[in-house]
């Protein structure tokens, strides 16, 4: 929750006069988002959010970003549309730092959601899939199986320090995981952080998709893993069969699994929550002494974790047999 | 610049409930402030400002801090004004925290202030001490000289950590404040916090004034003498006298200052400085390890204080001798 750079309105007012959204009437920053600075501007035009990149996010892949935006909402997806300079780019600078214009999109995010939540969450990233299908541009996952071993490397040596053994629980799924990850599947891109704050909801109506900034091109049902440990567990860390059934459901409604898709969902679920256990491991190691924000617990994940190594098959997550059957 | 109190969808709901400001849209936490932590509220009908009052706010002076707002509305000052609930009150409970909605004001503020914009600031204070006469609520100024001492007991010993021999020109400074401060001078509402960040423009003309959490009853000139230290000195620390004469010729012709208080301003402008420089003080010598926000330099204020010690009469300024015969 940060503002990690000022932007004043004597460098502001010049910066909007390269694009056709009016003059500037207020602009706020916003406490939200840990990687990049973002701002509300209200223009005689509207409402928009400028967003400028902070260090955390490579510079390289924001046009990748901002063209999925603009694709997906070309397909009837409804998420943030890059606004255009009149120079024709989606990009530009703004306070030393790269700086988008995106629309202002209503809707708020659900805390606790509901089966309905999960059912409207698995429509829509069913949805996205199929929308991205024909969008020409790849980006690799960083954070997807090859890049957990350097994860793992920078907090595996203190892992014990947060849970008895998590060492040697990480380096035991790292390298079953590595050896038995699926690599012939649908892929596509994936949202790749589709969090309940990632998702906005008017009333029980999903009203619209944001922060794309872990977008890439990868194994489509891996999306749906992240997804069900993300919204299917509840506070207790319970696993909640009804939302998942609903999410999955939902999903294959719009895009059909495979039989192969469904069989390896419990190892990606796994996978899912390695790669957030490992990440949220190493911001929990290391907080800044005094940092206002209090990183997010690993040991969720943990919990999660251990939840998908014991799932037998994917009728434990609360899916119809036959609906596994193509 | 900070949200302190996390607002959930689910709390935030059932508080609109009380209001008749339509269904919720969207809301952002606003990265400004420090007192408080505020919220952009988007409605269905229409954009305002939620405020979750912190402990640094006393409960107990809300109802001026919103009637005050009310009343200037009222008189035709632009400034946020606060929405009744459907039980007419102003003020409400959210999140543990007390709770008011106001409307949303357009503008920006300027970081850079010209002579033109000191000029239009000098008017609307003068207008914002003539539409607060009859303001029938009252409130001490706790940081008028009276509640100079108590800070200076809790910064004065650590002052020469900061500058060489500050406690002892905290001192001497505080002493003759004590005795010189004059009593009789025209009294009502002051803004006492009217720095660059409280007044919103739209291009050159002021389009409004917000945070009157400072606002109390007192000498209604020391307010013009916190803005001269606020909006007439350069970054280099020199006094302006373009912004200065700017400023206070144009509060004059709205609100003509009497003999006596021309003849104080100085002493009132030494106050104003010694009140920053104290606070300040505090703020930079009891931050938190770690903080994120760094503290305003008290030393700015220092330098203020020292140029108006040297001040011999309100001509210094840049007011014409004529000026200040009544």
């Amino acid at each position: 929750m940060a503002v990690y750079t000022d932007v004043t309105t004597e460098d502001l007012v010049p910066f909007l006069a390269c694009y056709d959204i009016g003059a500037l009437l207020a602009y706020k920053g916003i406490a939200e988002g840990v990687e990049n600075s973002n701002f509300l501007l209200h223009t005689s035009r509207g409402y928009f959010i400028l967003t400028l990149y902070e260090r955390r996010v490579a510079e390289r892949d924001l046009p990748f970003f901002l063209a999925l935006m603009e694709h997906l909402a070309s397909r009837g997806i409804t998420c943030p549309q890059p606004v255009k300079n009149r120079a024709g780019s989606t990009l530009g600078r703004l306070a030393g730092r790269p700086a988008a214009i995106v629309t202002f999109l209503d809707g708020v995010w659900v805390r606790r959601p509901s089966a309905a939540h999960c059912a409207a969450l698995g429509e829509a990233l069913a949805r996205l899939h199929l929308a991205g299908a024909d969008f020409p541009m790849r980006r690799e996952n960083a954070l997807s199986v090859t890049g957990w071993r350097a994860l793992y490397a920078g907090c595996g040596e203190r892992a014990d320090e947060v849970q008895r053994d998590l060492k040697t629980t990480l380096a035991a799924e790292l390298d079953e995981l590595e050896c038995s990850w699926p690599r012939g599947l649908p892929q596509g891109v994936i949202h790749a952080d589709l969090f309940p704050d990632n998702v906005f909801f008017l009333g029980d109506k999903l009203s619209g998709l944001i922060d794309f900034y872990f977008a890439c091109t990868d194994t489509l049902v891996y999306d749906v893993a992240i997804c069900l440990n993300a919204w299917c567990f509840e506070v207790d860390h319970s696993y909640n069969v009804t939302k998942g059934r609903a999410l999955l459901a939902n999903y294959a409604r719009i895009r059909p699994l495979s039989a192969p898709e469904w069989r390896k969902l419990p190892l990606l679920a796994r996978g899912a929550a390695l790669r957030f256990l490992l990440t949220r491991l190493v911001d929990w190691l290391n907080v800044p002494p005094g940092a206002l924000v209090r990183p997010k617990d690993p040991r969720e994940y943990l919990r999660k974790l251990r939840f998908h190594q014991k799932v037998k098959s994917v009728q434990d997550y609360g899916v119809d047999h036959g609906a596994t059957k193509p």
